[in-house]
């Protein structure tokens, strides 16, 4: 039996995969909600648009890694349920889900969505996670125009909650405008960032010592925010900022990544109606393959 | 003083007009609300698109009124505050900024945003009103998918709240799959429905006649959904039919409509990122434009 | 259970159905062959996105038949196999795959399917169906620019080879430029043709007492070329001509062929890379779910 | 030889004809001249796009006419020589170059193009010309925004000039705003209008039936704004009006119209960065091309 | 009072700062002029897309600067005055309004603008400024296509009026073809040039060291055409060339020229109709944004 | 005679060179061949994109060899002849009439079309070529889901035939998923290769030395496919990959290489329906002319 060509993939699951386990050891779940988003809206598509762009990553290996993540016990489960029109309940509805779950890699959605991922996590980890932050954007703001719970304020209280150890996090990208404050808080917290600029300036062999040596050997949590990358790489999200990074020093970031302990990642922030050519989620889809590759080949 | 080409008209408010007194007898108001919407997401950006678009009705008198709304006592207040993510706050919000206003002509945001305004009506007339409602939805759902204040239960709430009289009212345009209880509790209230096959099967004139014998001298508000128009006319709207209504046709038919009391009206649905070269918006701006004509030359 | 909101209806099957029994009394199948078109490429993306547009259509029932297709013993048993870059092949998979089916409701890939899921249905129903041909294009050329069995070719082998029979062919919606002998050559066989200035001088009702008339009570077959419809309502296509069907025409043609004896349909031409926010899939995920609502309301 | 498939057809010439003879009978040519327009640019690509449209009606005849104009003493020229930048100069090039010209079918550029094509044909015909202006706006603006020679005042000078005849003007789709006091210079001077509500409520016979009224059987020119069009037929263009003719009407009352005695046309205001998948081009070439076997098949 | 979300920003006015005070120390201004210009046309729509994008920029300080140019005696006094489809006369129009300015921040527009705001800058400043010049384009050029003030002519003007002192001038990002007596008319004038291909290969320091050892203490003047960005960054520009900066390229080496003398400076040649989702009009909202924090953050 | 202003550059040829001469020394010619591509289709369409973006280059001479292709016995025979639908009869009729040429630049098309043009290569020269090949895919595939001429397997065959020698050839790009032993069997055949991140880590110095070291002083071939570059550079492609490279990466390779005999070259894979503002076809273009630029200067 020949494969189908890549055009002809089928575009329900990540993949192509068609496992649908919710036991597997792996489980790849959509999140749709987006309300949470203080610009631009429509995020609740991505789960769809990027497991239908991911068909152009089926046919072989990672060319780095040499592995194929549809070899590792990896299903997708579809999305989860969120509550229509209401932050609080959809959050409580996530909580649950991916409590249920193993090792979860979440598409949303806004990035709201990884605050009751984390709140998961914790549960079931027993102790703050390490966390390894993706964004134009640090995401530490208390709430967000009066809103506690939106897209730019879940590290806030991921910290405050003790979901996230904040001297084991480092954001990586970070150049929107925002409140000095809120810059000064994070440090304070404990948190390393690094600029899109420091990433510019520097290499990826450096950029990655700096993050293994902030996550260290404890569990850690990817959340990747797709407007990390630059507008040019990533058009198709809310709140874009110009000056970001290329999707090749996110790639070789990662790939220098072997040996952290990750528990689990979100690729977040995909919003296809801005997109072009499904090149952002492309770009959604190629991270958490990544991700699954250097989980699956340093095991 | 030479007024300035089209494109350089300043696009901060409708019709360029610049007056944003909050006491003025008529009163444009953006509320980019999109939360309760159940497909795509976005259109908290229409108020900007509209205005934006309007600015190809500036120059000129409507041609078959000759009035200018530009000579009414209009402004544009800019948009009214809502709750990023909550739209339970949010709509409290809107009903009270409502209520401080006139006569309202409010750019969506998503048709939940009726409601409120509705509710700020009700206290303002003292009585349900009359309701012409373009849609290709009839939105008298209980609830959406567990979502009792989303888009598409906003005229059950309205009816069972007693915002609008239900014999007064009438949709136009009406064509989605539905569950069929909700359909005969419409026409059970006492709703008049006019298909979009029966719009093209019909003519305007009959179609404003029969309007005119649903409404009677009685005050009446138009909620517009954008969306009762055809998706080829419309593209940029978050939950569209084909078979809908050509813009023409809309037009016929609210250019006949001299002598209702309209009391108020809303424009929604409008989707930017899912636009064509600004059509949708120019539909909604120009809707909203055959409105104030109606009114302002037939008073 | 709450049913998922519309934008988190699963995407890997038509109405989000999930159910994928070859055995089915009707089945949905993309066939993703896009090779034999003469103008812009690309249909082979339809399936995929005309599953993901019925979402639209999946909260309900039909609006005239008060019936939903989701009760029907349909299944949806995703892409038929083809020969990547051969016609004749991926014709002789087609006609293989489609006969081992009952009921076939199939999404192309370019018109050109058409052909080898005739000469299915010739061997399973044992003599010439009658055939419903919405198109701007006769395609009944010999052949195409050299090419036997390209898109603008199935009618001329289809009637050839005796899969359809002329005299109970009727062609809806016929505008293109063509040889002249290729018209004589068509009516000449029996063909009955209503080119689009015909549709739009008629009505509904008289278009489908033709089509009856000419059907009759044996068994037909529907052709649906989403080119039949206006380019404003179906953009995303390769061969587009100006002064096509609007929406609501074929759809009120369609809602009146009750009786008729349809045995199989197909929806071709849609083409994603060149559509906008979706609207042409949805015309063609529309037409579908017509087709199915008629046949399940009224067996 | 076999003819080369729709998409191979040679795109540096209207209908791939490939001859560039100025001394033709009939002659294309594009007038990349843009800069009166008042709100979107960019009209200048329109010959572009027009010509790589026209690949569409290459393979075949007219299908009422059973005509095909590449039989005609047909070339395409290329485009005028304009002044980049300049209106008044550019005008004067034109007038000069189309002055050299016989039957010359002209794309734009913004409809400021037709006036020195209109001091041209007054040259060469020695009197004026009746008009057929398919247009959403009059264009009879004395000037606009001060700017004398601009798209929206062409008709105003055409008619003071004494190069059209304006009761033997017939002006066909206008919608727009405008000053009352245009409206009624253009009646006063003789100039009958046709609205797009007219035309929508009335016949493709009956509206032909009155042009040829008007133009009667003296030499005649026809203007096609392709804005007179519907922005869901046409959103390609620079200043749109919704409720505009659909492509089927143009087309439908064109074809009625063998007989006037046209000695040049132009199609105008295709703005291709605005257009969508090539529609509104493709509706540009059409309407040339239904022009071109309108007069090949009827002399 | 909580600040409005992002998506609800007042567009009309840069960052929705509300201030129209043509007295103000600096002042917004667009220039919606783009009829020199050589290629895509549709600049004029610039302004309007730069301010609407300009709401990203709004919610805090910059990350390097820790500044908010909301917090500068800043007013935007909406679009200049333009003569409609005259570029002499608007010219003359342009610089006598940015006469009446103080430090200007105009946004185009195509490139010509530059020239009537430089001589205005000249009778102001007394003595011809240098110039910091971003551009794909020297702009040298005597005339375009016989046009003696397009888009590509504005600095041999420039030069030759002596507004700006060439020995103080440097462009960065050249990399168009062009002729080679321009570039060496370019040099001789003592002119520094910078192609993109040398941003790649040096680094921001090394650049921003160049640039500062050009410019002098004197006052100075930037020019930010947008296409000295890459398509890829700036997809949305008149005249695009491969191999430009990146997005963080620029902004690296404008933040590193604290100390040079700003007296004015223009963003232009942002293309609206041709960007993508507003990645472009983001840029150039931003890049002036980083200019009026290097300002601000510096005095 | 003034020069036309870029968008009047007639669009039929290159360049809008206007020489045909199929015996010219340096022959440029289209492909439109795209059904062997594995995901998006329309790479037909590229010929006609990549002629009308070359307007960009025509003005002026390349601006670092300071040389105009314009200037070099160059023509453009518009399309190569294929047999629509028919991979092989096309590679047939494309080795035909490619070997009745000089020295070819060719527009693809899929790269299937590079087996034929080296086949005649091959016949023409007696020898097999080294090869420098841009692309983000080995394209070393035995077959591509069953189809052994697909665009993925063209290296395998262009091996296997002795077209290129192996141990002259190298990738420069390569970054896509593939099977280990595809990766495996190219390096065994003696390939080198240097992948995306390779390109990344380096500098264009040290590419374009290795590549010297690899193609040596025999004769050469370019293969240049389009999806080399990263989607934000070159998004209009059928099977993009993120992580690519930058084109101004490509243009400083390529620029070093002067001395490198090369008597052959293609740009494939630019698919237009899925680019954005021509940043694509523009790439394309670009890359030929540097093509040109390279050779022509350095002879």
């Amino acid at each position: 039996m020949i494969e189908p060509p890549t055009f002809a993939v089928p575009s329900g699951s990540f993949l192509g995969i068609g496992r649908a386990d919710a036991g597997a050891e792996f489980v790849i779940a959509g999140i749709p909600l987006d309300i949470g988003t203080t610009n631009r809206a429509g995020a609740r598509d991505a789960p769809r648009a990027i497991r239908a762009a991911s068909r152009m990553l089926v046919d072989g290996q990672h060319p780095h890694w040499w592995f194929d993540p549809k070899t590792m016990p990896l299903s997708d489960i579809g999305d989860l349920q969120i509550a229509l029109g209401d932050i609080a309940a959809s959050h409580a509805l996530i909580e649950r889900q991916a409590g249920m779950l193993s090792h979860l890699v979440a598409f949303g959605g806004e990035h709201g969505v990884t605050l009751p991922l984390l709140r998961a996590l914790r549960l079931r980890i027993g102790e703050p996670v390490g966390l390894l932050h993706f964004d134009a954007h640090c995401d530490t703001s208390e709430d967000n125009f009066g809103q506690i719970h939106a897209h730019g304020s879940v590290f806030y209280h991921a910290i405050m909650e003790g979901l996230v150890d904040p001297r084991r996090t480092i954001q990586i990208g970070i150049r929107a405008p925002m409140p000095r404050d809120m810059w000064d808080w994070t440090l304070g917290q404990g948190v390393s960032i690094l600029t899109a600029q420091d990433v510019h300036a520097s290499t990826p062999d450096k950029i990655a010592a700096q993050i293994k040596g902030v996550l260290g050997p404890a569990p850690s949590y990817l959340s990747f925010d797709i407007d990390s990358l630059d507008p040019s790489c990533a058009p198709g999200t809310g709140t874009p900022e110009i000056g970001g990074l290329l999707s090749w020093q996110a790639q070789a970031i990662i790939r220098r990544l072997a040996g952290v302990k990750f528990v689990g990642a979100d690729v977040v922030e995909v919003l296809p109606a801005c997109d072009v050519s499904e090149i952002t989620a492309l770009a959604g889809a190629t991270i958490a393959w990544e991700y699954l590759c250097l989980l699956g080949a340093n095991r």
